[in-house]
């Protein structure tokens, strides 16, 4: 049997309402088994759908469940102490030296069992969830070994079962040099190509292949090696790309036809144009930005001049953006980087596009899967304009409803 | 009978232990009635408490009840159309033209019951309660006019009652220029000072007199003279000080002997050495640096080279800083105005200052309310370190234990 809710206000994020965030107001929304089965105004809803007793929505705003595109939130450890550190002058050389940064991750995640990556990853999740995030990414690469690889990815996909959001999983073995290849990068890429990328994509543990592109990450031709690979395995890729430095990397990754080009601070507009031509996605991770107290905004105007779509993610990690808000993502992308509420939330689309997950995810169209959630709210704009405020009062996964802040 | 966690540690935010944040580890803490008997090591427990089944805090760290010393909690309305609006490349004359601004809000007071004040004020206030906050201030200056500014204060009282939090109230009546005095600045704050404030004080509804001191507020002789009958009916008197250019605010409060000056981001070194002399807080508020996209940061360093106490806070209000986080201020304290944690959270006690409210709240120590909060973390700088997340578990009040979020 159908349900069928009404008295909610939609934003489908979608073109087909021909309003501003696909807006209809006084809508009824009908979920069939997994699926949305129709979506409209209340007064128009099918007359075989008139017979099921409604849920009443209480005037909530019904939008597509929101998506985390980039995340890093599987790890062993936390580093607020590393903060406190550099707050108190240590530099960063002298905070390395101790054995913090990166590394210190990668330590622990290493030490870390199976079952404490999937608690403490659990726990993160369902604050995500609890914002109505409904699909999120998970990038492996604070295990640079095969072992601890795995362990990240098959830890991945047990949180999100456990908390109740779909997943994709990127490989990150190219994330930095590990401790035992220092100096030897291109022999880790080795690995990274003929050993671990191959081994876990047979055992399906990958949906996407990431790298990152920097001055203090891979070159360029490394990053190539690790994308002919993937393509050599039918898997998409992605890319941190131009976050400290221009080298080209919004442009390599279009190159390959990349879901995503992510950070992009620096990208030119070759790279905007490249990233266009490609249906590159732009994923924008404010929180790094906000954290690192970076300086350098990512190009807004040139990737609405190229029509290059906009996500906006947590990059949820605990080095450069401790945070599980994507809702404070969306007043930082509005606050610090210009985007309009509507760019901001159109992006919950784009992170769909960035994960190849369109259209079962992204908008609130019939067919799409039933992922929603509900805001207590009186306009959209209302979920980029406040600071830290989480108005989501319920959320429907796959066609389950689940209420729990309903206004009773 | 008197109440015994242990298995907690402190951070009790007083010198008296000798260690950073005032931190006891493998803590006991005795309450009695409303206040605070004892806290110490579990192993120092005093013999004649040691018959009391002790509650067990599992490790949970205990602070001194949060305190948000500078809010514009108290309003009606909502201004996320308006934050769009500017997105959208509005300008602030044509949104003043259209009606918006802060001249909305005053609309939007004056036309909303008690009972709408109190509701939308409770439900802002509880979620300042959910990080663990026990004593907020909330300010008029929505009504501008006698009858609509008791009924901001009488609202606050209200709403701080029916949240579960102590109070502070303070009359901001010289917060603008209403509408019906255009042009008439020196009338209105003869109404603030003649008017206005000699009945609120007798009606027992003003903690403190607040003004708004700046080139678009009103001018240091406006400022005087509200502070002049401040003194004349003994209220203690604080400053929205030096936000957008230096007026000599912070002096000129500190020459009233102002519990805070608040903003204070123009604030010289004339300034703070003047509110060093005088006991005058610095209350800094970097939700409004960042929701104005400000880039002045208050002088962090003449504060600390002159010893001026620094308050953290939300500074909660529809127009410039639409947020109910204190822990994220936290944050952005230490991100944006580069406070070390300790500094960050030693601003739960300035706060306190800032409010005359000490030795009552601010620090956990024995004779002090038992305004406590307590958090699911591994060390105090974690709460600056994450962004936009809330690990309180639990909080007494007044000696009235809640513990929802402890772990089972």
């Amino acid at each position: 049997m159908p349900i069928v809710i009404d008295h909610i206000n939609a934003a489908a994020m979608s073109g087909s309402h021909g309003t501003p965030y696909g807006t209809v107001t006084d809508a009824a929304i009908v979920i069939d088994d997994e699926h949305i089965a129709w979506l409209g105004p209340r007064a128009e809803l099918p007359s075989s759908y008139q017979n099921i007793a409604p849920v009443d929505g209480q005037g909530a705003w019904a939008l597509p469940g929101l998506i985390d595109c980039h995340t890093h939130i599987v790890y062993g450890g936390m580093r607020a102490g590393e903060f406190e550190q550099r707050l108190q002058g240590v530099s960063y050389e002298e905070i390395a030296r101790r054995g913090g940064g990166i590394r210190s991750t990668v330590a622990m995640t290493r030490a870390a069992s199976l079952e404490e990556l999937v608690d403490s990853a659990t726990a993160r999740l369902v604050e995500l969830r609890r914002e109505g995030v409904t699909l999120v990414e998970i990038k492996s690469g604070y295990g640079l070994n095969l072992e601890t690889e795995r362990k990240q990815l098959i830890a991945a996909g047990q949180a999100a079962e456990r908390a109740g959001v779909d997943v994709r999983r990127s490989f990150l073995g190219a994330h930095t040099i590990p401790p035992e290849y220092d100096g030897n990068a291109d022999d880790y890429i080795d690995l990274v190509c003929d050993g671990m990328l191959p081994a876990l994509a047979r055992e399906g543990l990958i949906d996407a292949v990431d790298a990152f592109c920097e001055t203090i990450g891979f070159t360029p031709a490394q990053t190539r090696r690790v994308f002919e690979t993937a393509r050599a395995h039918d898997l998409p890729v992605k890319l941190h790309a131009d976050q400290l430095t221009n080298g080209g990397g919004a442009a390599l990754a279009a190159e390959f036809d990349a879901l995503s080009a992510d950070h992009v601070e620096f990208c030119d507009e070759a790279g905007a144009r490249a990233m266009a031509a490609h249906g590159t996605a732009a994923v924008l991770l404010p929180g790094a930005y906000y954290f690192l107290g970076e300086t350098q905004k990512p190009p807004i105007d040139l990737f609405r001049r190229h029509k290059v779509s906009m996500a906006v993610s947590t990059d949820s990690n605990p080095g450069s953006s401790p945070t599980t808000s994507l809702l404070l993502m969306l007043s930082m992308a509005c606050t610090f980087f210009r985007l309009t509420p509507e760019e901001a939330l159109t992006g919950i689309t784009a992170a769909a596009q960035a994960l190849g997950a369109t259209p079962d995810h992204g908008t609130l169209t019939p067919g799409a899967l039933a992922n929603i959630a509900f805001f207590n709210i009186t306009q959209p704009a209302e979920l980029a304009y406040h600071i830290g405020h989480n108005p989501c009062v319920g959320r429907c996964y796959r066609g389950r409803l689940s209420l729990d802040g309903w206004p009773s």
